[in-house]
């Protein structure tokens, strides 16, 4: 259908004019903004699927990433014959406001001076990405979704769309994830953004072009990925086995694969995201709390909603523990919405949500081709 | 009993002369130790107590710390009317082989340059922890132990106690501990050194005297210091709670209760603790593993002990969850050695322990008073 069409296909981005108000009280006039579709809107417009990512993650989903040449980052979940199918949906896929892969954020120019934000680019709010996702999908001429689709920090935001946009979302599958933040999840992000800050080569964000605060950066991330791990999956993958040795070095090398394993992962990630957007993207995760604007009752903010529900946990997720799912389904029973929910066993941890799940797709699966 | 031997009392400290072997392979000549006594040694030595420290504890369990002003880090353990009573004990506590607190460690004058040792310390393990306070034990002409009684870190050389002196120890107190490093906790440390590795002003080691890499070790603390807490705890004490606020600052002050707590936390433990021996005793903690010199048989570990056996695990304690001192105490059982175990009840995690706990201490008075 869009063979023609620019504004569909891979690695699209699009400049979106006017003027954007934000939570926090500022606004941005016009933003950049980085996006992936996948397959066909059809005439009636009962297919569009959104798809949110994760704090790291981006708009190619199922595509190759241009900036790092890997795969996309939830392909068992969409793709031919996966749970979300080109070959039946149109998905779409979006880079979140404060991101760093195509869509507006700390490194984008600020129109007021010429050079990059940085920290002058305004705190933003899950909501603020909400909204940017709705005027790319006006953009596109999307007005309905068959479903809003995401796990953790994606998961809020689909949680979020029901809140924001009740009229335009039929379904919405939240996994892994949680309408608010807790003081433990805070927690580590402080620590996170504490070791960003903390690094000279920071620079109170004005870091150069091409150059990062990369050890603050790398220890960010590293304290942030053994979130994602479980005690028994890290356990089980690594024990206290050695890195390429027989006995420990009685040293400050990598002695336990489990050091090396996160060294690389601290490693890896400063080469494909920016420090500025992990400080902002963690800082709008802390502030969400769907119910603080609804006096804390968070059945109340769904009110309005008459989307169904598919909430997925797993149980050895301690980031966004099940406790927190079944907090949402309750307030969703409490307003009176559709509503399913499951926990999958997995050993994984949080990070399960990316990983071979099976049974995660066949609910997604289900649910989405009930919804349709 | 000793009131005009100088050995015993508050805040005492002695140079230990002698070729000290480590299990790296390195060795020091002659060792400072910083220790503190309370309580007389009896004729019969039956009531002497050896109370061992956690990573950033110090000899002052009881005492007030001169170098901060602050009282004791256990008065619900140790003083007068307490489980550990001055009036019935002879209780030593040692500041640590790599501590900050006056006993020999990184911050340490090398005798072969002249400066602080640095990273030119040899690596050590909890072993040779125990090594010190068996050759301080030796110079207070303590022969016997009626119990070796620590928590976390302090609990590792208790266990430890039981299998390198098996002789000297008649019982053994181990609280919220494992007999082994996990994957997860070494992950843990691993991010702490690498946030002060990545600290410029860790000048790889050799910052001066009076100087810090504040920034990192604050960061590493605060990583440290999640972990010492449940997330039904800090929930509990600070939700989502705002300090000083009505309302978010879309900012990145500390706008969080959580993040104010923990921004405090690594500031003043910068104040009382040296980094490079910060490094040190994580190293330390990370190498352990009872069962590793006996084929992986944690249970042959214990085999020439003779010791009664005490563990305490806490319900919301996720660094060293009670499966790690269940292992233990499967491992005791199979050793044929009398064990106790009890599982406390607790919203405070790890820090449990350190906490009033009067669970705990009647355990640890009933259990005591038995073995005396």
């Amino acid at each position: 259908m869009h063979g023609t069409d620019q504004r569909f296909g891979l690695d699209r981005s699009v400049r979106l004019a006017g003027h954007f108000a934000l939570d926090s009280g500022s606004s941005l006039d016009g933003i950049d903004v980085g996006y992936e579709t996948y397959g066909a809107l059809d005439a009636g417009q009962t297919n569009a699927v959104l798809v949110c990512h994760a704090l790291t993650g981006n708009q190619h989903v199922a595509g190759v990433d241009p900036r790092t040449g890997k795969p996309g980052w939830w392909p068992r979940m969409v793709g031919p014959g996966r749970p979300l199918d080109p070959e039946r949906h149109c998905i779409v896929c979006v880079n979140v406001l404060g991101g760093c892969s195509g869509t507006t954020g700390p490194t984008s120019v600020d129109p007021a001076t010429g050079t990059p934000y940085a920290m002058a680019f305004p705190v933003i709010t899950i909501r603020d990405m909400v909204r940017v996702q709705a005027a790319l999908l006006d953009f596109l001429g999307i007005d309905q979704l068959l479903a809003v689709v995401g796990g953790s920090m994606g998961g809020m935001q689909a949680l979020d769309w029901a809140v924001a946009y009740p009229a335009r979302v039929r379904a919405v599958v939240a996994i892994a994830t949680a309408a608010r933040h807790s003081a433990q999840n805070i927690a580590f992000h402080e620590v996170g953004r504490q070791a960003i800050m903390a690094d000279p080569d920071w620079r109170g964000g004005t870091y150069p072009s091409g150059t990062q605060p990369a050890a603050g950066l790398a220890v960010a991330r590293m304290a942030a990925h053994i979130t994602y791990l479980s005690q028994a999956g890290l356990a089980e993958k690594f024990g206290r086995n050695l890195q390429d040795r027989d006995r420990v070095s009685f040293g400050f090398d990598a002695d336990f694969q489990v050091e090396s394993y996160l060294r690389h992962q601290g490693l890896t990630f400063v080469e494909r995201f920016d420090a500025n957007s992990y400080l902002y993207i963690t800082r709008a995760m802390d502030y969400f709390d769907l119910a603080a604007a609804h006096n804390g009752t968070l059945a109340a903010a769904f009110a309005a909603s008459r989307a169904r529900f598919a909430l997925i946990s797993f149980t050895s997720d301690w980031l966004y523990p099940t406790a927190e799912a079944r907090r949402v389904v309750r307030a969703l029973n409490a307003a009176g919405a559709a509503v399913s929910f499951v926990e999958l066993d997995s050993p994984y941890g949080h990070d399960a949500f990316l990983l071979d799940a099976p049974e995660m797709n066949r609910v997604v699966d289900g649910f989405v081709r009930a919804i349709a």
